[in-house]
C-alpha cells in the first residue's frame, strides 16, 4: 500500500525539482486530463466524497472538547456539506437523481472510511485536515481534464473556503502541548495519505499501457505529496 | 415531568378553546414578551439549540440506512447549521464570543440531550422531527417579547426553511411498513416532548408571582402541544 507513494517519496523526478511551480501545473493538468472520468461518475465521486468530509468533520464535532473547538470544526463541515450540496444540485440539474449517482462509490470510499478509523479526537482532526486537503486538491485537478464544460466551476467549488485553517490552530495546539501528540499523529498522518492516495488513483480511468499510465499519473501525485508534506511541515510534524 | 403537558390537553382553557388561531396568537405574543430573556442569553441559547440540532441530525445522517435519506437529513442538518451561524454571527456583531456566550445553556441543554438518547434509528428521526419543530416555535414566538430590535429577524430566522418535511416522510414510510414501529414511536414522542417542554419553560424569566406567570405561559404552551399534537397526528401517530 505504502510502496508507491515511497518510491515517489525518496526519487522524485529530476523534471519536478528543476521545473517552477508556474511551469509545472499546466503539464500536469494536460497529463491528467486524458485520465479523468466523465462528468457524471466526476460529479458522482465528489459528491460522495464531500458528503464523507462532512460527515468525518461532524463526529469530530460531536467529540470536541469545548465550545470554541465545536465553532471552528462545525464551521468546516458546514463547508464541506455546502460542497457536496453543489455537487448534488448539478447532478440534479442533469435530471439524475444523487443518491444514484453516488451509489457505485460508495462501496470503496465505506471502507477506505473503515480502514482510517482514528483512534481518538486528535487523529480524527488530522483526518478531516489532511484528507480534505489532499481529496478537494486532487480533484480540483482532475476537473481541468473534464471534458464537459462544469470543470472549471467544479475545481472553483473544490478550492472554496474549507475552514480548515481553524483546524490546523487547534492541531498545532494539540501538539505543542505534548510532543508524544505529535509523535502519534506524524504516524497517523502518513497512514492517512498512503491510504488517500490510492482511492485518489482509483478514480483515475486507467488504460491497458501501464507506463504510459504511470507517466501521467507521476507529477500529479509528487505535487500531492509535496503539498501534503507541507501540511505535515506546517504542524511541525515529521512526514 | 408530564403532569404539567396532561393537566393542558385533557383540559384546555375554555378561551383558547373558542376563539380563532388569529386572534389568539397576538394575546400570546404579549404575554410571553414579559417572560422574555434579554437579548445576548437568548442568543446564547438558540445559538446553542441549534447547533444541538444540527448534531443531532449529523448523527442520523451517520446511521442513515441508504443515500436518499442521508440527502433528505443532511440537508436538514445544514439548515439547522445555518441558523446556528446566523446567530452566532449577531453575537460577534455584538462584539462577544458565541462560545463564551452559550456555555451558560451548555449544562441545561447537554443533561437534556443525554436524557432523550434514542434507541435506534426511527427514534432519531422522530427527535429531529419533533424537538426541532418544538424549539423553532417557541424561540420564534418568545423572539416578539425581545426589547431588542433583531426579534423580528430572529423569528424568522428559526420559522425559515428546515428540511423538516422530507424527515416526516421518512417517518410515514417507516410507521406504514410496521405498525409496531408506530406504537413505539407514539411512547417515544410522548416522552419526547415532555423533556423539551420543560427546557422550553427554563428558559423564561420568572417572577416570584407563579400564578401571574402560569396564566402568561399558558397560552403558549397549549399552542405549541397543539402543534405538537398535529405533527403527530399528521404521522398517524397517537399523541
Amino acid at each position: 500500500m505504502f510502496s508507491w507513494f515511497r518510491r515517489r517519496r525518496t526519487s522524485p523526478p529530476a523534471s519536478h525539482r528543476l521545473r517552477s511551480r508556474d511551469e509545472q501545473n499546466p503539464a500536469a493538468k494536460v497529463d491528467l486530463a486524458e485520465l479523468a472520468p466523465g462528468i457524471i461518475p466526476y460529479l458522482g465521486l465528489v459528491s460522495y466524497l464531500q458528503l464523507e468530509v462532512y460527515e468525518a468533520t461532524s463526529r469530530a464535532v460531536a467529540s470536541a472538547p469545548d465550545l470554541a473547538a465545536k465553532e471552528i470544526l462545525s464551521n468546516a463541515a458546514g463547508l464541506a456539506l455546502d460542497k457536496h450540496q453543489e455537487f448534488a444540485a448539478e447532478i440534479r440539474r442533469r435530471h439524475r437523481e444523487p443518491a444514484v449517482v453516488m451509489e457505485p462509490y460508495t462501496h470503496t470510499i465505506d471502507r477506505y472510511v473503515d480502514r482510517v478509523e482514528p483512534a481518538n479526537w486528535n487523529e480524527q482532526l488530522l483526518l478531516v485536515y489532511l484528507v480534505g486537503g489532499l481529496f478537494d486538491e486532487f480533484f480540483a485537478q482532475l476537473a481541468s481534464g473534464l471534458t464537459d464544460g462544469y470543470g472549471p466551476k467544479a475545481a472553483d467549488i473544490l478550492r472554496g473556503e474549507s475552514g480548515r485553517a481553524g483546524i490546523a490552530t487547534l492541531l498545532e495546539r494539540a501538539i505543542r502541548d505534548n510532543p508524544k501528540t505529535g509523535d502519534r499523529l506524524a504516524l497517523w498522518g502518513r497512514r492517512l495519505v498512503g491510504d488517500s492516495l490510492l482511492v485518489a488513483r482509483s478514480s483515475l480511468v486507467l488504460s491497458d499501457n501501464t507506463a504510459s499510465d504511470e507517466k501521467k499519473i507521476e507529477p500529479v501525485f509528487t505535487e500531492l505529496i509535496s503539498t501534503h508534506i507541507k501540511r505535515m511541515d506546517a504542524l511541525g510534524l515529521t512526514a
